[in-house]
């Protein structure tokens, strides 16, 4: 039995089959492959288009998904011997096991809640059901986000072909909010894994991931014998790059703080992905994960351009999940 | 690609054909005309009834449906151009894009906020995913109820046959909140392009409907040698009416109020549907789209007196909105 | 036509025909008994569990479910003749009669609001349902629990095999809040239909269930020549007892309080279910209806141990629920 909770557990080649298989799905789209598998979204955060996505790609595939919305409804306990006189009403090691008795597969979405990263980085709801349930879990964002790293993957490759030493600029970007770092996270796994130089630009060094995520991607990078660079430049960093991906993330040293102190300072906009900015690549190809906030994370013209990706990143969420379905519960 | 957004954009005899097909399917309710096709349900708003009846529909014809609760979660930025940094994380754009990968057809909720009527009578929302998307959309109530109209056309000629002539008397009715007029704007739409003489009643002219929904009712009627009068007189709207059609609805000229300069004044309540009102009837049949509050709306004696339609109208949704289905997406 | 409202209606061998249905189905899980067949899952209070089970279980037979989620957006009118001026949009004869026309089979939870119990104990909702809906009805937990019911006694079963004569002690255990009484009503319900001798154990005399259940209880048990009896003495409660069932619920006579005078006192928590009382007993089964807060109800080590049927019972809901589906609308 396997599951899908990070790219960090699967080589390139077994990526790489994925996204081999999500791009036969994008062409041929239903087939019976889930039949009579049942799976279990779980949802501790809101979401519309993974679920929408999820829910689809099942369907196509003759499974039968139940939606399950614990945003705020379901406090869990996750700690071993735990006495629970306090909020949560259930433990994981029953949420799991009883789920297990009714579907084939659980997907998870559990964000951090920034309260206290040194446990968080631990990923311990995800790490929770995978230590009791008893059939396979994907990840459906946590602290970090596989699905989203295929979709990436998989529209790069149908511009780019072989990524293996292109260049990837994973901008940093503007938003009001301190925002979750799993999608940066994720981009720098998926890139660095696949063969691409990736430079990682931020404001200042408080805004660099957490030493794990870049320790694994200069680790995938030096397999390639390539590398991951750090900037706070960003002439160096869009400087003959193939492929922006932007996104906005919070300062990990942050994590605890009041929530008014944690707001992004608006002197940060300038880093905004522009023309004039996008001028100084190689013709790069544009991306983000959405939701994205027009004319704050990127302009009209870039996000309208011909080198945006966004949509059809999106749309590879669904082939791409399909191919991990497969994979796991397929028959 | 056609789209059902009102039924102003499809002529008597396209809405006759959905009359006649949702007759059959009443008959007859399992297919598999949407065999593998996926819709995304768009709840803005809540809904128990359109949600039941649509993914009962869908189930029907073999289809596959998504429900998104969008209610009070999801934003959207709808204005080209806009610079994000407020409320929403998200634009039409890309939301309607999206979509229009995962699924064959989208049907939204989307009721106006009664904010700002001279935006909000252009169905911003609306309008936003028929100029994104590119699958059919649907129209679960926004500023009209097109679903709601053929349910309601179903169920008359299915007690009176031919409409032509007939005379109906849309009443507004008590309700303490200023409640959305698409449903009122709907029947006007229906009835006049069928051919019935429609009088509205209302308890004085602020209550009147939008005149953009009054002009293309008179315009319908006018096609069919027919009018629609107004009348504060409820005796002169009832005396001689084969049909009676409750609802209530706010006055447009205090939208934007706050909410409680906009309650309904209770001596209003004697505009409740009862028997006295119907003796003056030629026998007219009675509905209200529901939930409907009873001894409010219309006494008891009326709503389960033989002549109510309430409960066959409702069903009509189910059989109406299998019809507009098919003819958008059916196979 | 028949309902599955509470087990007081269905006689022993007819209980016990669902429960060999029910084991053949956990060895056969699919099938095409509700082919065509839509239901109606009616939530006015969350659910994880039981919406998951029921969503599969349908799935399993080949029906189609939707899920109403009307916790907290949407309050019925149950009283005949209301003047429907309150917070209600929607009498129980509609919203029953509408959902007729739409589904095959309408399933609700509704649990009492612990406002008025003299009221409460008549199970209004459903009552309303079943008197106004024109298909049949399946409880999902009101004042009773029968499909717990049911799950509990097939795995007691399956453990023990005929349960005539057997021992069941029926503890209350601390909680802070004071929780439903329906899984306790319907525990000895169920167990003394199947002629167990059942010792309802708690604090005093203000914690023992209302009287109508008791009474049922004890008809039950003569039936068998078995008895059902009260004790607050937890040594003469173990003792002996073939299987322990542990649950906390609310004083009914504090009911209409305000919620900080009905909290349980922290002294009562040594009614924990732990290894030093389940040493009394003649090797029993442990099992409680989840969710459960470990080291509150139960020890780790009792949750944990080898007659532990927690997850057994869970699962079983599934297997029961489809048998319940299969006898009430299966082809």
């Amino acid at each position: 039995m396997r599951h899908f909770l990070t790219t960090e557990d699967w080589s390139q080649a077994e990526l790489q089959a994925l996204l081999d298989d999500a791009r036969a799905l994008k062409q041929s789209p239903q087939n019976e492959r889930l039949r009579g598998r049942r799976c279990a979204l779980l949802f501790f955060n809101p979401s519309l288009r993974t679920r929408t996505s999820f829910q689809v790609g099942i369907a196509d595939l003759g499974g039968h998904s139940v939606v399950l919305d614990a945003a705020g409804t379901w406090p869990l306990e996750v700690e071993p011997g735990a006495v629970m006189d306090g909020e949560a009403e259930e433990h994981v090691a029953e949420a799991a096991r009883v789920l297990s008795t009714y579907v084939d597969l659980i997907a998870i979405r559990a964000f951090p809640k920034f309260e206290n990263w040194s446990r968080e980085r631990e990923d311990p709801i995800l790490a929770g059901f995978v230590k009791h349930a008893t059939v396979p879990i994907i990840n459906m964002e946590t602290i970090v986000h596989p699905c989203q790293e295929l979709a990436m993957l998989m529209a790069l490759q149908e511009r780019h072909g072989d990524l293996a030493g292109k260049k990837l600029c994973l901008t940093w970007t503007y938003h009001p909010k301190p925002l979750n770092t799993a999608v940066a996270n994720s981009a720098l796994l998926a890139a660095t894994k696949m063969g691409m130089d990736v430079t990682l630009l931020c404001p200042s060094k408080e805004y660099i991931l957490d030493e794990k995520f870049m320790r694994a991607g200069e680790r995938f990078a030096a397999e390639h014998g390539r590398g991951v660079t750090v900037t706070h430049d960003i002439a160096e960093a869009y400087e003959g790059a193939d492929a922006v991906y932007a996104k906005s993330w919070g300062r990990l040293d942050q994590i605890g703080l009041p929530m008014a102190d944690r707001m992004t300072p608006e002197n940060l906009k300038y880093f905004i992905v522009d023309e004039e900015k996008m001028a100084l690549t190689n013709d790069a190809t544009f991306s983000h994960c959405l939701p994205m906030r027009r004319n704050i994370k990127a302009t009209d013209a870039v996000v309208d351009g011909p080198n945006s990706l966004i949509i059809q990143e999106a749309e590879n969420r669904l082939h791409v999940q399909k191919a991990v379905l497969s994979a796991l519960i397929g028959r």
